[in-house]
């Protein structure tokens, strides 16, 4: 069976202080800097309602990542034995999407300001999601 | 600034008794049925380590979606006024990415079976990933 493919348009992009992947935090609880994500003009409206104090999942294409690995040592601990790139969060896999929860800290323009973004300096923010309540009334 | 454009691969295909986007629950925890996950035969390497019992992310192309809408009445609830897309978990938006989390049931060679997924049948996935344990040792 051939899959259809799909094209992404990145709607913004993170600036932080962090560049280099090899030496960035893992994930965003563990030591990773405040960041700012710079959106598009072109998708302002749809962040119409966002609010400081908000926990939001940020989507973006981890877009120096390797797309041909299927399995990877996790966490890059060779000591550790390999498994699927699908039981581990490794930023290389054929999709290379990440997912990172974030508190928004400050909203200026068409830049939000967030704590904790593992994401390194340049990276396409593809999608920005509020984090659903577990009270289904107050979704 | 114009940005790069990503093509997305998906790496398999929802197998579900839903068919019908418009009535199908808008999360799953809110009376979604088990649906199956099948993977193409070139990523399943990508599944070594899976588990029955793993709790994980399914990442999903909402291919039926709209992309060109930035504003949406919350939930399809008219009464509700307007907010912009990324306040809201809205298929409709410009990249039209699904995050679901669900439990793994059953793994049946490259078919494995989930509770509670509210994507349609013949939706697209895009990634897999676990869920993060709070304990970063775990991780």
């Amino acid at each position: 069976m051939t899959q259809p493919r799909f094209e992404v348009q990145p709607i913004g992009t993170v600036e932080s202080p962090l560049t280099d992947p090899a030496s960035a935090p893992k994930q965003g609880d563990e030591g990773a800097p405040d960041a700012w994500l710079a959106f598009e003009p072109t998708v302002l409206e749809g962040l119409e309602g966002i609010r400081v104090g908000d926990e939001v999942i940020v989507v973006t294409w981890l877009d120096r990542a390797r797309r041909d690995v299927l399995r990877v040592h996790p966490r890059g601990d060779n000591s550790r034995p390999e498994q699927g790139v699908f039981t581990t969060r490794s930023s290389d896999r054929p999709n290379p999407i990440g997912l990172h929860r974030v508190l928004v800290l400050k909203i200026e323009g068409r830049s939000v300001e967030v704590r904790n973004l593992e994401a390194v300096d340049g990276t396409p923010i593809v999608d920005l999601k509020p984090v659903l309540s577990a009270d289904i009334a107050e979704r």
